[in-house]
């Protein structure tokens, strides 16, 4: 990976802020500068949500993080966030044709987090929060929500929870069963896990068992911060107790976004049959996918680009936020996140389905369309749209 | 000005973010993204300085405004002045190939915004503060100057002071005269003003007389607030009271950054030989160019683009920040000012100076190269860049 320092260096940095007016003469200086850009001023001044027509507001996202969970390198401060926050606003601009900026912030209390972001939201149409750990992502999600008018994402957890609930709904139809009769078996209860239970339950999903590091969550362990409480209330119908093993033995799926190498192929044979594996933790997941399809997992996915079907979040935010965007919605609710899931599932032919193609392929050009248009069509229909004109 | 209207509708906003590297296979993904990203990520938070290397920091300008003296429209708020400020980020990118993004911050408290921009300095390699109005601005700058390690500068303040000076050099050489000999005459003590004067008497200015609503500044004032009474130590050496009138009595040069129509025929004509107006206030100036002219001035400066020498910040601050960046400069200091204001003045060969052409043209393509040259030699020469191999 000496190729990817070489290349960063040698282009300093991925985005570049390009004008897109005429600026030749002096009437193009008079138009887009002064004199004449006091007019623009002098309407949004009038009507605050003409802002939407004359600046870029309608199609700038903030791609925020405070560095405090980089991939998988942890808490590496906001400086050091940069590259992939970067990364983060070329794939908004090539897979989503959403402007997007990243803002790194030198700090990491959740308060000071959601008071910056809200000082400088003027200039953005949407807020796409980014690498902050868990439990204090989830403050700095619903604070934002609360406080803006415009919409907030923290792909962490939704744009996660969107693609494997797309693999999910993919390899449903290959295996014939139910949403209703599975049993999940998730590992992590961070951001992602979190938000991938509560994408499954909103689908129907029967039964969800979570754990994390000391074992599955149940209403009777007394160690629980308050998200991981919330979930023990939702999730773990029988209140089952015990380790990861126990949790996997019988369960139709498992979704680990945990650590690498914690499933073994004895776990893997103990689920139920046709049992489907997304083995997450980057870039070692949880189970090898050679070594879960030994075991006896019917549909294997992992985050990595060298095996088939990966999971792969840019498959759903630049999609998501443009349809955010083009419905001039003030949020992104579940609705929109269940709809994006089924659109995404859908750019997959049901005559093409296979066992090694459940998720579509990054670079397919037809997902942007199919997706945006599906979440632009939630958000009208679930009301969340900005008074029309705007 | 309807067109400008449209125009900004058409567009809808100035600014565009791009990205400047290939994103069409998997393996460009796996460099730019996940999981290459990773190793910038890791070399910078083992070197710090290297995040000029690995990201987009070092061509990037934050354009920072709380809206509160936008153009002449005065305290419109952060979303008003989001038009102004998208166009100062395309003047940047067009005049000094400098990438610049708004930042408007929704507050007008000056701890707040000082803070706010330290929490989102990581991404940054400048900072231009813009449209904030007097006295905050000072404070403002001067904190943001002490906390951070980029260059930090008020353009209201600079930029106005680099081109007036260019003005006034070049004016000199027509009418020969010397700084040393000059007596200067100034209407407004805001941002500009305060900084006009700083600059002239780092040129070596004889005297300067300024002028508030209430007359002139003198030591005997007693409701002046202390960015006005550190003014009053340093200027008006006889210590003379009274009106603008009296103020511009024998005068060598008038600088108008105040009010429209303030200044009449006769205060024009009390000036000494060969008398230099720039008189600023936009769109209608303290005096309008033909009359101070009848009225006996020699040189006459505006900044409008309708007559000649117009006085347009984006003379200068474009290419200044060019130079502070080649130059990885960790502030812009006075030397950098001053060698822009000579380079600037030098745009213009004595050959072609007239009368009418002492302020060089917007939009000649010679201006970026010379200035920024010049910035970033007096920003070595005065010792203020980074540690060599960043």
């Amino acid at each position: 990976m000496k190729e990817s320092l070489e290349q960063h260096k040698k282009y300093r940095g991925k985005i570049e802020v390009i004008t897109k007016v005429p600026l030749e003469t002096k009437k193009d200086l008079s138009l887009y500068y002064t004199p004449g850009v006091a007019q623009p001023c002098k309407e949004i001044h009038k009507t605050p949500l003409s802002v939407y027509d004359y600046t870029s507001k309608g199609h700038l996202v903030a791609v925020v993080s405070d560095g405090s969970a980089v991939l998988g390198l942890g808490n590496i401060g906001a400086s050091a966030a940069i590259p992939v926050m970067e990364g983060k606003c070329v794939l908004f601009k090539k897979f989503g044709n959403v402007d997007a900026f990243p803002i790194c912030i030198d700090s990491q209390d959740p308060d000071t987090i959601v008071n910056t972001v809200k000082l400088i939201a003027p200039v953005f149409g949407g807020i796409n929060l980014e690498d902050i750990s868990a439990p204090r992502c989830f403050e700095v999600e619903n604070q934002l929500k609360e406080i803006l008018d415009i919409p907030v994402f923290h792909d962490d957890q939704h744009g996660t929870a969107i693609v494997v609930a797309a693999g999910i709904l993919n390899s449903l139809k290959i295996i014939k069963k139910n949403m209703q009769d599975l049993k999940v078996s998730i590992s992590g209860v961070g951001a992602a896990g979190s938000a991938v239970t509560k994408m499954l339950l909103n689908l129907g999903v029967g039964d969800i068992i979570l754990c994390d590091r000391k074992g599955i969550i149940s209403k009777d362990r007394t160690d629980l911060n308050p998200a991981k409480k919330e979930i023990a209330e939702t999730t773990n119908k029988n209140n089952a107790t015990g380790t990861l093993k126990d949790a996997m033995c019988g369960a139709d799926v498992f979704v680990g976004v945990s650590a690498p190498g914690i499933v073994t192929e004895d776990m893997v044979s103990s689920m139920n049959k046709d049992a489907i594996v997304f083995a997450m933790a980057n870039p070692v997941p949880e189970i090898m996918p050679d070594i879960a399809k030994k075991a006896g997992a019917k549909i294997v996915g992992t985050g990595r680009s060298d095996y088939p079907n990966q999971i792969n979040n840019v498959l759903a935010f630049p999609a998501v936020f443009r349809g955010a965007l083009d419905a001039h919605a003030t949020e992104i609710n579940e609705e929109m996140k269940v709809a994006a899931a089924y659109a995404l599932a859908g750019c997959i032919p049901d005559a093409e389905l296979r066992e090694d193609y459940v998720i579509p392929d990054p670079l397919d050009k037809t997902i942007l369309g199919v997706v945006s248009e599906a979440v632009k069509n939630a958000a009208r229909d679930s009301g969340v749209v900005r008074e029309e004109g705007h």
